[in-house]
C-alpha cells in the first residue's frame, strides 16, 4: 500500500532558494582572480543565479546540455552550480590540474557546449585553442574591465548576466535529472565521469549536514579548501545553504600563509581539505605560534590523515574529523567525529580512534569482500575490498560501459578499489588502495600504516611508502621521505618507531630522500608517478 | 538526462539500524505503565524490534496490514513504530483521548487487524468489547507478570517477542510504501487519516534534524511530551536516532511535577510539547524557584505559544522555539529559532519575533490565498488562508475522497484551514483557524492576538477568546479566563494592556470566568466545545 503524501522532486535550486529566504544574510566571501575580496549574501546570490540562468538560455543552453567550468572556489562558480543545474542542464566541473590531453578528452566525452573559465585558466585554453571542439562557447568569469585580450572568441560573465531579470521560472525537474558531472582524475587510464542527480545531491547535502553539525550550522563560516572543480567541493556548496553557514572561498590562494590570513580575517570556524593542504597551514601555525583564532574544526579526507597531523590540530583545540570518500560517492562515505561516550577517554585513545577513517554516514552502506567475492566479517581484523551502496553513490560511469561493469558487483554495490577492515563498532580502516598495496612473500603490507608512523618522526616533512619489485619476495616496501629543512632522518630511527606496531618483515627495506612528492590532480600524493620515478631503483639486498 | 546514481528507497528501518550501529549507546529511557523506569540502548532496541517483527509475522501481519497502537510514549511503542513499518505494514496510532465512537470509527475505517495497547488503556477496550471488529487481535504492551485478567482475549507483548531471533530480514520496500497512519482528532466531523510514507517520514526526520540541532544532536536528551499517538510525536522518534539523541519517554505522567522530576533526574536537554503542558511545568518551576538544571530548549507548538510563556522560559536561559505544523504535515511546517543576525537584538525584539510562528523549514513551501483564490503578497500585512506543499505534506486523506477534494487546491497545495500573514523575511503569523475567526462588522479579529495579550496579565492562568453572535456586528469577541488561584482580573485592566495594540472595536466585549478550559484530544483548548458551552450566553449590550 502506498502512502498518501505529496511527491515533490528533490531539487538543487531549492537549496539556494531556501538560503535566500531563510538565511538571506549568510554570505559568500570570495578571494577573486581580479585580486579583490568580494562579499555577497545568499539573497543576492539567488538573484544573480536567476540572471545567469537567463544568460545561459541566451547562449542557447537547454535542459540536458553539459556546461563546463574551469574555475577556483568563488561566488561565480557557486552561481554556475545552481543556475546550470537549476535550469535542468548539467554542470561539468573540470579539474585544471588535468593534463591537456585529459582535459580535451573529457570536454569531448562530456560533449560540453559552453565552458566557463576563470581568468587564471584562460592561458590553458589558449594553449588548447586548435583542439577545442568547434562551436564550444567560452565565457570568462570576470567583468568587462578585466577581460583579457585573446585569440579566442571570449564572452564576459558579467555582461552575460547584466541585463537579465533577477528572477527565473525554475522548472520542476524529475529528481533523477542529472545535475552535475565530475570526472575522476584518471590516475588509472582515461578519466571516468560520475553523473550526480538532483536527488543524490540534495540527499548528500542533508546527510552531511546532520552528520557534521560542528562544521555545518547557522552562522558557521566554512572555508572549502577542497576545490569546487573536484567532487563539488565535497558537497559544501549544497549543504551550507540549508543550514545557513557562510562560505569563505579562497580562490587560487591555497598556500599556508594565505589560508591562515583568510581564516583570521574572515573568522573562519571550519575548513575541509586534503592532508597536503594542511601541511602548509600547519607550517604557518608553527611559524606564528598560534592557530587562526576562530578555527574550531578541520575535516581531513581524500588521503589518510597522518596521526601526527591530527594530534597537531587537536593539541591546539581544533577538532579534527578524519573523513573518507570518493568522487563516485558525492563524495562523503565515513566521518570520524568521536561518539560522546569517548568524551572522557585519554588523549592517546581519542587520537588512535581519530586516525581511523571513521564510521558510515547515514545513507551509506559498507561491506568488505574477500578475493572469493564473499562478504567478510566486520571484526576489525578481516581485510577485503570495500564496496559501498547508497543514494549518493554512482550506479555506473557516464557513457562508459566497461568501467561500469568493472565497478558494480552482482548485488549492485560499487567497488571502491580500496582495501579495508571494519571494526565491530563500525570504524573503517583503509589499508591501501588495492593498486598501491604491497605484496611481500604472499602477505599484504599497508603502506598507509607505515606512512602514518614515519610522519610522526620530527624530521619527516612528508613521506610515501611504495612497492619495489623483489626477486624473492615479489615486492618490498621502500620509504620515500621529504625531510624537513636541513634534516636527514635515519631509517633505523624510523624503524624504531615502527617496531612496536609491525612485524619485522613488514618494515621498509630502505629510505630514500626526495625534494617533493609528486601530486595528483586532486592534490594527493601520486604513488603511480612515484613508482614510475623509482622504476630503475634497486633494493639494497639485491644490489 | 538522468543522473547515474543508485536509487535506494528511503526507509524507516534504516533510521534505527543506523542508530544501533553508530549511536548504539544512545538510549530510550521509559517511564513505564508497570511503574518502573526502564533503560534500553538503540542497539538493544534494534534487536527487540527484529524480535517484534517476527512476532507480528507470527500473528499473521503481512505487508500493507494496518496495526494499531493505543499507548503512551515508551520503548515498546517505539519498537512498534519500527517493526510495523519495517516489515511493510502500517503503524496506526490511536489517540486514547478520542471518544469511544470516534475510536471505533477509525479502527473500522483503518481496518486494523491487530491492536497493541498499554495497560492503562485496557479498560477503554473492555468498555468497547462488544463493538470491536471480529478477529481483531489485542496485544497488551507488558510482560506476563503484569497481564491483566480480562474478559477480552489478550496477547502479551513480551511473550509475543521472547522466542524470536534478534535479527530480521527487513524487506526492501519502495519508498512510497505507507509507513504509518494518524487520524486528526476530529474536532470537525469524523476523524480523517494522514497516511505517511517511508519517504515522507525519512525526509521529515532529516528536515527537522537540520533545522533544530539545538534539540537534535548527538548526546542530546530529548523528552517528547507530545504523544507518540499523535502525529508520531512530531517526528522525534525518527529524527533522534539519526543524530544520536537519547529519548526520555514520560509515559502517562505529564503533569508539571512529574515532568520536572524526570527532566532533573534524566538530565533532559530539550523537550517538545503543546502550550497547555508547559503551563504545568511553568507552575512547577515557579514553585521550586528554578528550572530543571540541564534543560536548554523547549519547542512549543500545536497552538499559539503565548508571549508571556516564551518570556518565562527565555528569562531562565531556556531557549524557546515556537513551531507551527499539523497532522497533515508530519507535522512540522515552520520553526521560530532566531537568525543569528538577531543575537544582539534587545530582549523585547527577540521575544516579539519569537511569538510569531517562525519560518518554513527546508522542504516546506507556504502560500497565502485570498477569498478569490489568488495568491496574496508576503508583506506581513495581507491575511489569507494558508496553503502548504512539500514531501511531508499529505496529498489526500486515507479513503476519504470528499475530504481530499475539499483540502487540495487546483495547484495541488494543501489548505491548512489556518488564516495567516507572512512577512517579507518569511515569518508566519497565524491569526486564527478559519473556523475560529471572529468577524465583527465585516472585519476579522484575531483571537490568537487577543489571547496572547490577556495571557500576559499576572492574574490570568489561561484564557481563550471566542466569537459570540451579535445582532448588529454579526460576531463580537468575548474573553474566557481561568483566573489564577484567588484572583479576579478585571476586564478594564486587560483592555488597558490590549489598548496599544488594537483598535477599540477589536477589544473583547466581556470577560467571563471558568474553572478550566475544555481540551481537544491533542491537549489544545477546544474552541468548538467552548462555543457550545457558551451557546446561551448573551452579550452585555444586548442583554
Ligand atoms: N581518509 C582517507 N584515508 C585513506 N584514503 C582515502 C581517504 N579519503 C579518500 N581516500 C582515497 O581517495 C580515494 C578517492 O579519491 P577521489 O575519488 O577524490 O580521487 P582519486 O581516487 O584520488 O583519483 P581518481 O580520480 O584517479 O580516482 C579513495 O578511494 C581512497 O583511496
Ligand atoms: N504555533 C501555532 N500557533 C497557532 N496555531 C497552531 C500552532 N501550531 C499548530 N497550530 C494549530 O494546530 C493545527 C494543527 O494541529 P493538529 O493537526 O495537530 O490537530 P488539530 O488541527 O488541532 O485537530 P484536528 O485533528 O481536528 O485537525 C493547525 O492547523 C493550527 O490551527
Ligand atoms: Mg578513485
Ligand atoms: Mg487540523
Amino acid at each position: 500500500m502506498h502512502g498518501l503524501m505529496m511527491n515533490r522532486p528533490l531539487s538543487v535550486i531549492e537549496l539556494l532558494r531556501y538560503a535566500a529566504e531563510i538565511h538571506g544574510a549568510g554570505e559568500i566571501v570570495s578571494v577573486r582572480t581580479e585580486g579583490d575580496l568580494h562579499r555577497q549574501t545568499y539573497a543576492r546570490t539567488f538573484q544573480r543565479t536567476a540572471q545567469l540562468a537567463h544568460g545561459l538560455a541566451a547562449l542557447g543552453v537547454t535542459q540536458g546540455d553539459r556546461v563546463a567550468t574551469l574555475a577556483w572556489n568563488g561566488h561565480r562558480h557557486f552561481e554556475l552550480y545552481y543556475a546550470i543545474s537549476g535550469m535542468g542542464a548539467v554542470c561539468h566541473t573540470i579539474n585544471p590540474r588535468l593534463s591537456a590531453e585529459q582535459m580535451l578528452y573529457i570536454i569531448g566525452h562530456a560533449e560540453d557546449t559552453v565552458l566557463f573559465v576563470d581568468l587564471t585558466f584562460v592561458p590553458i585554453l589558449e594553449a588548447l585553442k586548435d583542439h577545442l571542439p568547434a562551436g564550444l562557447k567560452i565565457v570568462v568569469m570576470t567583468d568587462a574591465s578585466h577581460m583579457p585580450t585573446s585569440a579566442l572568441d571570449l564572452h564576459c560573465y558579467e555582461d552575460l548576466i547584466a541585463s537579465h531579470p533577477t528572477d527565473y521560472d525554475w522548472p520542476d525537474l524529475p529528481e533523477e535529472t542529472a545535475a552535475s558531472l565530475c570526472y575522476t582524475s584518471g590516475t588509472t587510464g582515461n578519466p571516468k565521469g560520475s553523473l550526480y542527480s538532483h536527488r543524490s545531491t540534495v540527499l548528500h547535502a542533508l546527510f552531511i549536514a546532520v552528520t557534521l553539525p560542528r562544521s555545518l550550522h547557522e552562522g558557521a563560516r566554512l572555508l572549502p579548501v577542497v576545490p569546487m572543480f573536484h567532487v563539488n567541493s565535497w558537497g559544501m556548496p549544497y549543504a551550507a545553504p540549508i543550514v545557513g553557514a557562510s562560505l569563505i572561498m579562497p580562490g587560487g590562494k591555497l598556500d599556508g600563509p594565505s589560508l591562515y590570513g583568510l581564516m583570521e580575517s574572515e573568522k573562519v570556524t571550519a575548513s575541509w581539505g586534503v592532508p597536503t593542504v594542511w601541511l602548509g597551514l600547519r607550517a604557518e601555525i608553527e611559524a606564528r605560534g598560534k592557530p587562526p583564532s576562530s578555527l574550531d574544526q578541520v575535516v581531513i579526507g581524500g588521503s589518510a590523515a597522518p596521526r601526527s597531523m591530527i594530534e597537531f590540530f587537536e593539541a591546539r583545540d581544533i577538532d579534527v574529523c578524519h573523513a573518507w570518500g570518493m568522487t563516485e560517492m558525492s563524495p562523503v562515505g565515513t566521518t570520524g567525529q568521536l561518539p560522546n561516550t569517548m568524551n572522557d577517554a585519554p588523549f592517546a585513545d581519542r587520537m588512535a580512534r581519530k586516525s581511523l577513517q571513521g564510521r558510515r554516514i547515514f545513507g551509506v552502506d559498507l561491506k568488505i569482500v574477500g578475493e572469493d567475492g564473499q562478504r567478510l566479517p566486520h571484526d576489525g581484523k578481516a581485510v577485503g575490498e570495500l564496496y559501498v551502496r547508497g543514494n549518493a553513490v554512482i550506479s555506473g560511469y557516464f557513457n562508459n560501459e566497461d568501467a561500469t561493469k568493472a565497478a558494480i558487483d552482482a548485488e549492485g554495490w560499487f567497488g571502491t578499489g580500496d582495501v579495508a577492515s571494519i571494526s565491530p563498532d563500525g570504524y573503517l580502516s583503509i589499508q591501501d588502495r588495492s593498486k598501491d598495496l604491497i605484496k611481500s612473500g604472499g602477505e599484504w603490507i599497508s603502506s598507509i600504516d607505515l606512512e602514518n608512523i614515519a610522519m610522526s618522526h620530527p624530521e619527516v616533512a612528508n613521506c610515501a611508502v611504495i612497492a619495489i619489485a623483489h626477486p624473492k619476495w615479489d615486492e618490498r616496501p621502500v620509504l620515500v621521505v621529504v625531510p624537513k629543512d636541513g634534516c636527514q632522518p635515519k631509517l633505523a630511527d624510523i624503524h624504531a618507531l615502527m617496531d612496536p606496531h609491525f612485524a619485522k618483515w613488514q618494515l621498509p627495506d630502505d629510505l630514500v630522500f626526495v625534494d617533493a612528492l609528486p601530486l595528483t590532480a586532486t592534490g594527493k600524493v601520486s604513488k603511480l608517478t612515484l613508482r614510475q620515478q623509482f622504476a630503475d631503483y634497486v633494493l639494497p639486498d639485491v644490489r
